[in-house]
C-alpha cells in the first residue's frame, strides 16, 4: 500500500470548463523545470483498457444510457487498470503523477446523478484504491457563467456528462465544494474564475507547501 | 426488492462445456409448453450495453489483460444494466427468466483468478443485485475429460476464459461444487456428465420442486 506522505500523486478535480487540463500542463512544466519526472494522465482513461472503458461509459449508443450504479462500476474498472498499470508503477519510481480527474469525480458525479448509496460508492472506491490516495487534490471552482462559456467554446461532440443542464452543473459545483471542505487535509479549493497565472500561482503555493518544495521563482 | 420466493428466476452455472446453453433451451421449451412466458438470457451480456461490456471484458486487445478486480467491476457493471433493463422488468411481469451464468460465475472465476478479497466480491454483488437473487440455481458439474471434449469441439476464437489451462478449469469446477454445497437452499448440483435427457430430467425435477409445479409428463 502506498504511503500518501511519500507519493507524489496530485489530482485535479472540478466541474467541466474549470480549466483542469490547462492547469495540469502548467504544473507539469513547472515540476519538470524543477528537475522532477512527471507523468500526466486523466480519468476516465489513462491506459488503453481504461480508455476503451471511457469510450463505452461516455458514449453509450444513442437512446441508451447507463445507470449511476453501472457508471460507477465502469469508472472503477477503468481506475483499477489505470492504477495497476500506470499510476502505481510511476509513483513507485518516484515520479510525479498529475491526474486530470480521479476518484472524487466518481463520488461527485455518481452521487449527483443519484441512485447509489454513498456507502456503496465509498466501499467500491476503497476496494479499488487500496491505499493509493492522492497526496494533494486541487479542486477548481468557478461560477457557472465562467465554465459554461468555456464549455460552449469546446468543439466536437458532447459526451453524456457535458450534455446535461445548468441544474446538474450547479449540483456538481456544490458537491465539489462540499467535498473539498470535508477533506481539508487532502483537498485545496482554488478559485478558478481568475486568469491562468493567478490560478497557477494558487496551485503552485499549495503544491510547494504540501510537498515541502523550495519556492522557485 | 424482489421476493425470491415469488420470482421465477433460474440461473444455470458451471464451467465451460458443461452443457448450460443446451439445458437452457430444453428448460425454456418445457416451460413454454406448460404455458409460461419465458425469457432466456446470458451473462455477461443480455442487453446491448451489457453485451458491449462483455466484448470488452472477454476480448481485451492482444497482449493486454484485465486484473481480477477490473474484471469483477466490469462484470458487475454489465449485470447492473442487465438487471435494470431485462431481468427485473421480466420478473415483475411474472415471466420466467432463465439466465446462462449470473453472479455465481463472477464469484467463482474472479476468486479462482485471485487477487480480490471475497468480502469485496460479496459486497459488490450485494450492491448490484439489491435483492434480486435467483430462486433456483442449477450448477452443472462434469469431469474435465467431458467438458474439455465439448470445449474443443467449439468453433470460433477462444475468449480469455476459454484459453486457460486444465488447472484453471479444475479449480473452477471445485469452486462451483463448493458454492453449490454452501447454499443448498438455492443451488442444486447436477451431474452433467450424462446424456441431455438425464440432465434435463434432473433439472426439471429440481424446478418442479422449487416452484411447486405439477409434474407434467
Amino acid at each position: 500500500m502506498a504511503d500518501t506522505a511519500q507519493t507524489r500523486f496530485i489530482t485535479l478535480e472540478g466541474g467541466e470548463g474549470t480549466g483542469k487540463s490547462t492547469l495540469q500542463r502548467a504544473i507539469a512544466e513547472k515540476l519538470v523545470a524543477t528537475g522532477g519526472e512527471v507523468v500526466t494522465t486523466r480519468e476516465p482513461g489513462g491506459t488503453p483498457l481504461a480508455e476503451a472503458v471511457r469510450e463505452l461509459a461516455l458514449h453509450p449508443p444513442e437512446g441508451d444510457s447507463w445507470s449511476a450504479m453501472a457508471e460507477a462500476l465502469l469508472m472503477n474498472a477503468a481506475r483499477s487498470d489505470h492504477l495497476d498499470k500506470l499510476i502505481r508503477p510511476a509513483l513507485k519510481d518516484g515520479k510525479w503523477v498529475i491526474c486530470d480527474r480521479f476518484a472524487d469525480s466518481t463520488r461527485v458525479y455518481q452521487s449527483v446523478k443519484g441512485g447509489v448509496a454513498e456507502a456503496i460508492l465509498r466501499n467500491m472506491e476503497a476496494s479499488v484504491l487500496a491505499g493509493t490516495i492522492p497526496s494533494l487534490t486541487l479542486v477548481l471552482d468557478a461560477p457557472l457563467e465562467t465554465t459554461s462559456d468555456r464549455r460552449s467554446q469546446r468543439g466536437g461532440a458532447k459526451d453524456s456528462f457535458e450534455k446535461r443542464n445548468d441544474d446538474f452543473h450547479h449540483a456538481v459545483r456544490q458537491a465539489f465544494i462540499t467535498l473539498a471542505r470535508s477533506e481539508p487535509e487532502r483537498c485545496v479549493l482554488i478559485d478558478a474564475s481568475r486568469d491562468i497565472d493567478s490560478v497557477f500561482e494558487a496551485a503552485w503555493t499549495a503544491i510547494s507547501k504540501r510537498f515541502d518544495l523550495k519556492a522557485h521563482a
